[in-house]
């Protein structure tokens, strides 16, 4: 992650309660309490980046162990499609979203590539973040990770549905050849 | 869930030390120490299903809500492809699988379907064994969380992976049409 400074979130008391704010919008899906909101944000810190940041790039092996979630700016969220891997812009994300869940939980090769469109301020909570949360707060982490599982399920079933329509169109492009062939038999 | 009786699986202890076993071989991916593995085993139940039983089914939404740890028998896994939703048998699992977790984490609709090939043992964590587990051993609760998120996050690699194969088959399929439509034209 090219974070130069990364302070803790409680050093910016006006961002750590946006911070404790935009973790409690619906769209977080996390269902925390005000106090266990400002519990999860005692383990963030601040980060900034750039417009044009690679934050996470799809296939990419280096174990960084971040959950961002955004507080400023916006993030496009990409993925390689085809043979050709030409990234495609699935989605802009801003303000209260969180991305690199998977990051966190794993530290696998990411699924997507993330790149900030506009400078970008950032809550991170990393992977030591998330077991001082376990350690100390049990309950928090366990609500912020059975919240993290709803999101990939989330994608996953989003992910399914597409699957089922390349699938849907695989089978339309061969009906298509089988009877351009037959024509050109025929003719 | 089609299950007649679902007695504490410490009731039958030859079966409660055979799912904390099963617990913790590798491919469970959630990392637990054998304490670890003996206080998940005592939130869950014993539960039984005849061969042929549709234990989840793919866009069902009855909010089942139970995680099933496999401990004798052999399940399909399907999903359904193409515009004629015909199932597709994805893959069989036995022994030590961990099936349902998203129904654990979320009570979503399935994202895929699964049945019993032959008669099925298996141990059930519910919602509340899990809020439980939350509450009597958070630690616990968070590193099943954590493995449940780590595979749902393979399972997104995977389902990933797929997408961009369909999509390059797309893209062939296109050039050959356009192919045989350009040389119908020149005929």
């Amino acid at each position: 992650m090219q974070a130069p400074a990364h302070p803790p979130l409680s050093d910016v008391p006006a961002l750590a309660e946006r911070a404790a704010d935009l973790l409690r919008t619906p769209g977080a899906l996390l269902n925390l309490t005000p106090p266990e909101a400002t519990v999860l944000v005692a383990q963030m810190r601040l980060v900034h980046f750039g417009p044009g940041v690679t934050l996470f790039r799809e296939g990419d092996d280096v174990r960084l162990d971040h959950l961002l979630l955004v507080l400023e700016g916006e993030v496009s969220i990409e993925v390689g499609i085809g043979g050709s891997m030409i990234p495609v812009a699935i989605s802009v994300v801003g303000p209260g979203s969180v991305i690199g869940e998977m990051a966190l939980l794993d530290g696998s090769p990411r699924s997507a590539s993330c790149t900030t469109i506009s400078a970008v301020q950032a809550a991170a909570l990393s992977r030591q973040g998330l077991e001082k949360l376990i350690d100390q707060q049990p309950r928090v982490a366990a609500k912020l990770l059975i919240g993290l599982g709803s999101r990939t399920g989330e994608r996953l079933r989003a992910l399914g549905e597409q699957l089922q329509m390349y699938a849907g169109v695989v089978e339309q492009q061969q009906q298509q050849i089988d009877r351009l062939k037959a024509g050109r038999a025929a003719g």
